[in-house]
């Protein structure tokens, strides 16, 4: 299968560059990029000096049909929605790495203040987390992958909503997430020495992903009713990384054992959800540059709460990685393929 | 007034040989250290070559009775309270840093695993929160110097639980530290390369701070019944801050407007407590070097909840300043002498 | 003496503002930024809060003068020397920060590719390094503070020039700073992501520091002779601090410790500069937030080569810290007033 | 061909579990520590799970016999040499990573400080450094894979030397090193809060990797005269890489590009090796992960002396991946098996 990156100097595109030119069943055929159109992709970044040699080309839905079968769209939010149809349209099947596909588009137009998508193509779009909907993925023209802290969420606490064992009146997530996740864009929040040695908090209150973790938590609710949670994201000075630590009442007796078990179970045909023994919990570099999402949790018997915690790279299941997964179940091959790589620790 | 420190050469005692360096009122007479006595701590720090002539010396009662009149005991939990009585009985004042006098016994062998001090003087002991009870703190013979999670978090729910605008049941608190907070003990999970690029949770469910906060919480709240919350720390990489993230569901009306003015007033005589705008919330950079705590805060019109945001310096007013701001009190002068120094931003 | 501070918005500015707000001597009348003219400074830096209670302004030469006694320029090179001409026609003292009057005319044009101010107006300028020409420095108009570069190697190297024993056409200065030297400017380089978990040289044989050193080395020099050297500056992940590595071969069968008890006598009156004994060196963090220059050397016995060290916050005595030390020369007052403060080692 | 590593729970047996675990040729079969035998390698790091289901051995040299045709010593140096003999007894090859096999034994005992092994084993041994030596280590029973400073500094300054366009009596190295390169042993200099935001020199004047790369550049030579350098090492704030600054005096009237073409024509059929074009240079992050040597090169013209940058990642290309890259050639198998990943930039 083909593939084509559009937007692969940012730093989703670049991480996408990353996994398919060591993909043994890929073939990245395209990488656009308008404002550094016909450079090598290997002048603007040496790193993949001998190892990419693919000229960046301007974003042409025609050109890059005839080159290839699938677009990983790597966007900022806002001009993904404007190329994404005629790619459809150019026959393309298309995964969108923004955010312009994931939301009904009353909640789009109302987090991220922009113009949404037409509603029949928002209709038509796989929300794609293969841990859930990997069968409607697989038949899917347009999959919208899932935002970074979504991702993390929704497999800290979908199997707790699924079983009804947390009241969804009382969730509360803290999220706290690497540099680049604010992408490669130039402002003066991202200069290094404005987040070295920083801790802060960022969007209260206004975090464009809280509704899409809302809108996928409903539906997996067993109640049925609407989820509206607290979500706060904070960012941590390192690179690469998100920690979601999620809190809920429980509606049950059950143990720390008792959930775990459940998370076990629930993840047991998930080859990228390691879920940690009793006292063990995730720490980003366990799944630096690596596809896995670690989980843990406690349950506090003072309190009767859950303490979730996930850990995964945001540029990989949290955006790169989860693409190629869902590339893998569109090709029809096994979904981890080529992203088998040892995390890097260190 | 003549100050000695004990336990000089962890980094709590390092930041007290700072502060009280460049006290323009505070004399610094001795400081200890069993492990290098005899040396003088330049040659162990030589960035305080030229500044601090002093030699390091064993802990002895009665030769620091002779040179000083207010003990700061900067040593690990458990040796602090073998020393603290030796020091009372020698006619000194004490601030102990060390966690060991600021539970009633049964909650310190809980969280502490450690056999507590003796009952009378842990009634004795005044907790050192200057902006709660200052009045308290001016007479003791011995003050509790709070934690730096309980500093930060207290400061930002002590107006609300007084007023009772927030139901104590819903609490949750999730906390960030900069490396420094765990002290210079070496053990493998302080290695650089085991913190850095890294981030995770610590102490899940069991961190020693848990009773501490609840403590002075129930003491404060309106309602008088017991404070349980959840709690949650984890190490960010970096040295310096701490953030704390602080939950809880309104028992009122009030907007985000409403909380700030309950705050700035609370705080319109605590130099050291500065009150954010709406839309402005903390970052430990903010108040690096300093005494300082910044709070921010937001409330969820979604979901009724508050969400209050502080940041401090773990080892100032997490520690070392606020000794410092004890000893001031102790000493009848103004609190902030010697703390007004500009927060070192970059 | 009252102080206006040009370009208080950049990081050199903000730290002459921080060194300012706690002087006990000299007093900050005005801080000026074009781009944010009319705000508070405090509410572009919060963590000035309750601190500086200032309001940017213009720069306007007339309103300056009539409310300061000496301008410090914090502005880019090129933009400082548009400005500095009217400042002192409008009466005040100048002490220019940027790289605009610390070479001749041509030199200047070579390095710095930008029209040189005039050549009258270089003749006046005093190159304002304290432990070499504070006699200058007491009576001029115009001071040309130095670079943070030539600030550690000119006091790593100026007692072996003085006295011949090092031969100048073997040396090599390997320089290596934080990234606050470059800067608050936007681009790319500076992004969190591109500088952390990285390091790299940039400006190969291109800095323009260089012929600033090579001219105070050649007029230093015993033997009169132009002093030409190899000059390499490195980008460190840290905010703060510069490390210089200089080599150069001896003239002379000196050991370290004659290397050293020449520099402890050169460096006697000098408040700022320690000398460490043999086998010790300077670390940046020994001097972070201070005025301080370290300095440690090594003779190697198998190539007869010096090298020396020296650390120094390229901040503070590379920047912001030098110049207030030349105000306080400006002023008569000791040249340690304001600056006394302890390094944060942490 | 069957894989042990020896020492699997430090940083660089932990990086060559990393590498043999994705290798498609290689089967890793024994991983060791003495400290912690008979526990799962993926309880002492969870990174693991899932991936490598290995216990830890106790060293022994039968057994690993048994399961491997080659170990790879990854032990502290003085350990390596104390298995070595034994391990090569049992019928094994053997690639150490240590430095206990790189020197003759004269220059081993004055800069490691301890007992040498034997003379024949030293004799015996092939220094591993694939772009010199190739033809030898694919007959070796013993390879002594290179440190990682020199394997920088080899690769940056061979090809000079062979053509004797540099005068070695000039030569002078300036490395920097992430922290990795210190082990994992734990000691004070390697807390985080020490190394964090601090840059400074090490050993200065003592590196043990200093004959090793004299010993190397000596046999290289075209003069044949012995080499004796300066060196000095750096401690970056930062987990991996190295970059070496070499600087020396040009005996040719040869240019940049000249140098360039050199290398260029030198490096033709080195696979891991690449030379910028003009005007570029290495940086750390480049080769991040990776088995890549990038090197770069400046003439100046001013001062006839040439400076050669080079990086390499010290965990890889500086151990565990030259190591893995010695084992494809020992195996007959295309050098580049399995050590093809991309780097990983961000």
């Amino acid at each position: 299968m083909k593939i084509a990156v559009l937007g692969a100097t940012g730093y989703t595109g670049l991480e996408l560059v990353r996994l398919l030119a060591q993909h043994p069943e890929l073939e990245l055929t395209a990488v656009t990029s308008d404002s550094q159109a016909d450079v090598q992709i290997a002048d603007v970044y040496p790193h993949l000096t001998d190892i990419v040699p693919h000229v960046l080309e301007r974003v042409e839905a025609e050109r890059i049909a005839e080159v290839a079968d699938v677009a990983l769209t790597a966007l900022p939010a806002g001009l993904s929605r404007e190329i994404v149809p005629s790619l459809l349209q150019a026959g393309l099947r298309v995964i969108d790495l923004a955010g312009d596909h994931r939301l009904p588009s009353d909640l789009y137009a109302e987090w991220y203040k922009k113009t949404p998508p037409a509603d029949d193509l928002l209709a038509s779009a796989v929300y794609g987390l293969p841990e859930l909907y990997a069968a409607e993925i697989a038949n899917a023209q347009l999959v919208a992958n899932p935002g970074c802290y979504p991702t993390a969420t929704l497999l800290s606490l979908v199997p707790l909503m699924q079983n009804g064992w947390i009241d969804p009146a009382t969730l509360i997530v803290d999220g706290k997430s690497g540099v680049t996740g604010a992408g490669k864009a130039m402002h003066p929040s991202i200069h290094f020495a404005e987040v070295n040695e920083n801790f802060k908090a960022y969007k209260v209150g206004a975090h464009q992903h809280t509704p899409e973790i809302e809108r996928i938590l409903t539906r997996e609710s067993r109640t049925g009713k609407e989820v509206t949670m607290t979500f706060t994201t904070h960012l941590v000075p390192m690179n690469r990384g998100i920690l979601t630590t999620s809190y809920a009442n429980l509606t049950v007796e059950q143990t720390t054992d008792d959930l775990l078990a459940l998370y076990a179970d629930f993840y047991r045909d998930a080859p990228f959800v390691r879920v940690h023994p009793v006292g063990r919990y995730p720490q980003t570099r366990d799944v630096s540059a690596s596809n896995y999402c670690d989980i843990g949790l406690h349950v506090d018997p003072r309190t009767r709460r859950v303490t979730v915690l996930a850990a995964i790279d945001n540029l990989v299941k949290g955006a790169a990685g989860q693409a190629v997964q869902n590339v893998n179940i569109l090709a029809g091959i096994d979904q981890t393929t080529g992203l088998r790589s040892v995390p890097v620790y260190l």
